[in-house]
This record gives structure tokens, sequence and C-alpha cells, in this order.
């Protein structure tokens, strides 16, 4: 009876371990984020939105999330696409180098690119149009992948892909196994945050809103193709990123992430809030001068309204354990 | 060891089972089309785009698929978005009564409403931004539902609801089983065909994209809204479905659904077909005059096309084993 002994042994085995596991700890899917009144308010609310029996349940069609992304899950300074634009100027000019003594790029060659944020908003406006238009949305999406495929961020040394937030990836992969549905929200070109949501944040392209170009539809060589026009058909910052999420999802979000800085999320965060259902606001305060940068404080707009109206400041310092990831910087 | 025997054969009968189902056929996904060349099309793309191993596998994040709504998925004759136009006619009559003598109303009132379609250009222009603007987007989704709450196909003769074509919802769910995300494009307005896609077509809102109004960010009692405003931000038709895919999706779709009728689909089922990725296309062609309505063969564009690119020419008559649900008509 041996065989069968031992047959009753494995058996009686498989049976029990399927119950006899010792209960283990969940793992903190935000496990990057301090315990504090922050994380405790984000689980506290991811919660009782998604638990079915909970009063304050939201259905799953509705668990809108918008995260802003410049300042809100990597750095801003620089903007990675400002970066981007400068890069493009360079290549422009090889081209073409009468550019350098024209305007506004003449001020940017003689005083240098970091020049770039204090230029007249026109002139800004001005080579954002040139560097973004006049080529397919292909050819854009091909040059964008290039600059990210070498450019490092010139503060922390490293390609901007192990620039991303650690903590926020937690947050986004947490909403996400609850049931929320992840946008992308940036004042930036769709295309060019497009060209690396899924590689760089986890959200496909088509889960990105944001400012875009007019475009036309053109034939060539018997191929339908979509050519930029140099006219903005939207900007998307401030009440502008409402608009955008008008357009683009056709519901008020429940959770808003922004950040403190330009004060271009507060409006969303608003309207978000002033909705029916349940919400949540958190704005990424940038208050961490060793390790990454501190000028949230500049920013009254978002401040205030945070005061006012009860919304999330998370402080990277005390909030964040760790500001990247293991493989980043 | 009577005990040990019978756990033995129970053991034995769980563990067996497991591999001693019968075989069984596996239900038809698309159980109202009729065997055919298209069926046969359908399937076989499917299968070769999204099985592991197949040479012609497609990344789930690229399987795009993108369907027209009016004579697609549902009847166009009439569009119920014409009908809904109408219904704000009569409300906004009652609460303007010279309307009623005004251009372009007059010729309305005087001839009826099958007039409508016959107007100038201009003027059935200017009837959809009089009823589809000048309110906010939450007041605007509440009077197309609403509307859909009671009114009824005037050829059917059964709520909108009951008209959407059986075998296109099969055809949607086939696409999302094997790994598709479905979108709708529709050339009438986004928000309109927002407030009932998931109801009617399993379509979240936020998957809807097509012709849209510009908007202002105003507030109202400490409150921003959305207040859809008179002029057109995007028309989606034709090219313009196009440029409607760029801004929304940012990829190009490797399957398109559209319809023989108006046109209006041709140009993003060449967009489809022109990319790099093994793509279909299909067109509903109206032919069925017994069950549904047969205008096809004057949409010369369409059908020239469909031969010139090799799209699939859905006959309604013949491809079609029912064209409405059991609950349907």
């Amino acid at each position: 009876m041996t065989g069968f002994r031992t047959l009753i042994l494995v058996v009686f085995s498989v049976l029990t371990s399927a119950v006899s596991v010792p209960a283990r700890a969940a793992p903190d899917a935000l496990a990057s984020w301090n315990d504090g009144s922050v994380k405790k308010a984000i689980v506290g609310y991811v919660t009782s939105v998604s638990q079915s029996g909970s009063p304050q349940l939201i259905a799953p069609a509705d668990r809108i999330a918008v995260f802003d992304i410049d300042g809100t899950i990597w750095p801003e300074q620089p903007v990675a696409e400002v970066a981007f634009m400068l890069s493009r100027v360079k290549d422009m000019v090889v081209r073409n180098p009468d550019l350098r003594s024209q305007p506004p790029y003449d001020s940017l060659f003689a005083k240098g690119a970091e020049i770039l944020p204090s230029l007249p908003q026109a002139d800004i406006l001005k080579i954002f149009v040139d560097t973004h238009s006049g080529m397919t949305e292909d050819d854009f999406t091909t040059q964008v992948r290039e600059f990210f495929y070498t450019a490092k961020h010139p503060l922390f040394g490293v390609p901007y892909a192990r620039t991303v937030y650690q903590p926020m990836l937690e947050l986004i992969a947490y909403l996400r196994a609850n049931g929320f549905k992840i946008f992308l929200s940036t004042n930036g070109d769709i295309a060019f945050a497009r060209a690396i949501s899924a590689d760089y944040f986890g959200v496909p392209a088509e889960n990105v809103i944001g400012t875009y170009f007019t475009e036309t539809v053109e034939e060539n060589g018997g191929r339908l193709r979509v050519v930029r026009q140099p006219k903005l058909g939207a900007y998307s910052d401030r009440e502008g990123k409402i608009g955008a999420i008008a357009r683009h999802i056709g519901k008020r979000p429940v959770f808003v992430a922004g950040n403190v800085g330009s004060g271009g999320d507060a409006h969303m965060a608003r309207f978000s809030m002033e909705g029916l259902k349940p919400s949540l606001q958190i704005l990424i305060n940038h208050d961490d001068a060793a390790r990454e940068r501190a000028y949230g404080s500049d920013d009254r707009l978002s401040l205030d309204w945070a005061k006012s109206y009860g919304w999330q400041l998370v402080s990277m310092k005390s909030d964040w354990k760790r500001i990247f990831g293991a493989n980043s910087q």
C-alpha cells in the first residue's frame, strides 16, 4: 500500500496547502509613500469608492483619473519638451543657417538656450510652432523618439525614462488595480507625450490628452497622411485643461493629480471636485531641494485653492520615501 | 481500506474530470452572420493578428478598431440626431414662438420636417448649431437622454435602442474578446453619441470621437462649467474623420467598419489600410429593402474604393441572418 499511502500523502498535502498558506500582510501597493495623512487619504478614498457595498461606491465606468505630466509624474525643470524644442532648433539651423540671425532665434544663439523661458510669450510660441509643425504626425513622432533615445536630463544626468517619479507609478498602478481608468493631461503637445507615454508611464497613447495643432489630410504617393499645420487647435492649460477633458473624455474625473508649480492644474482639480461624485485631488508640492527642486511655494493660486478646497498637498520631501525607482538616476 | 479507496476514486474522478469534458463546438461569436466570404475574411483576419505565434500578430496596444455609428451600427434613415434636432426645434418654438417665422425655421414649419435634408447646407448647419450649443455640456447630455427616453424610430416604430444591428454588436464583442479596443467615430456631435454609447452600443463615452463644438469654461454659483459655443471646433466626416482619429487616438486603426451611404467613411478606411500593419476594412452595404433600406448603390465613392482597395462589402441582405436582436423591432 506504499503507493497508495504516498499518493494519499501527496493529495493531502496538495489539498491542505490551498488553505494552510500562512496569512501574509498584503504587499504595500504604495511602498514608496511614507505613512501619513496623504497616503491615508488616498487609500481611504480609493477603498471607499471601489469596494462593493460601500455607500460611496462609484461605478467603474466613472472611475476616471487624470494625471498631469510635467512636474507631476516626472520633473518639469527643465520641461522635457523644451529640451526637445532646443534640440530641434539645432537641427533646423544645420539645414538653414540663416535662422541664426533671425528673430527670435538670434537672441537664443546670442544669449544661450537658458534665455528661452524669459523670451516674450509670442517668441516662445513661435519656436514651439516652428519646431512642432510642418511635418507629418508620423515624422514628428519619430523625431520625439529620436530625441529621447539619446537625451539626458541635465540635472540628474540620466535618460529621461529614469526620472519618472516612482511613487506616482505606484499610484497609477494602485488606481488601475482598483478599476480606475488613467488619463494623462499635458499642456504640451499630445503627440509629444504619446510618443513615450506607454513606455515611460504605462499609459496608452489614446489616453493622453493635451494641446494639439490643427491638421490637414494630404495625399502623397497614393497614401493619405496627417500633416501638422502651424496653428494651434487648442491649448490645454488652466481652464484649457477642462475643455480638453470635456472633448476627450466627456466626463468629470473623480481623481486628479497635478502639481504646485505653474498653477496649470488647479482648474482641472476644481472641475473634478465640483462634480456630483466623491472625488479626490492631490497636488505634488516641489519642496525637496535636496532630492529634486524646491519651487512650489511660488504658486499662490494652487496653494490657496488647495487650502480653500481641501485638496491633498503631497510634500515630496516628507511624503515620499524615494523620488525615483531602483533603476533611476 | 474502503475509506482510502473511496477517497482515491473521488480524487481520480476530480483529476480526470478536468481533462474528460467532451469536446464541444465553440459557440459562434458571429451567430447572426451567414457563412460566406465576408464572415470568413473577418474571422481569418482577427485570428491571424491576435493568435500568439502568428507571423501577422499585432500587439494588443495597436489593435485599434474604429466603427462609424449612423448606418453602420444602427440605421441612418433617419439619422437619430436629425430627429433630435427637430424635437429641439419644437421645444425652442414653445419658448420663442417668433422663431416660426424666421429663416430657416419658417420653411421647416411651412413645408414640414421632411424638408430638412433638402435645405441649403448653411441652413442645416444653422439649425445644427442652434440646437446643439448655448447650454452646458451637462444640460445638453440631459436633453439627449430625454429625447431617447421617449422617441421611437419612425420606420420601425420602436425605441432607438432596439434598432441597433445585432451582427455589429456581435462583431464588437468578438473583436474585444480578441484584444481589440473599440472606438466609435461619428460625423455627429461627440456629446450626442456619448450620452447613449455605453447603454446602446457597449462603448464607453471616452471612446467616442466625432464632431465637436468649441467651448468656454465659465464659473456659475462657484462652480466651473463647460459651455458649448455656437461654433464648430472640428467637423468629423470624410477626411475630417482622419483628423479626429489623429487627435483622439494618435494611431492608425487596423480595423475600420463604415457603411455605403454618404461616403463619409471611405477616407478613414483608406487611412487604416495605408498603415504599416495588417488591416481589415468592412463597409455595410444598405441593400436590404425588405428588412431595412436599399440606398447603398448611390454612393459611388465608397463602392469604387471598396473595389479598388479590396475592402469587404457587407451585404445586409445576404451576409446577415438577422438585422436586429431578439428584443428589437
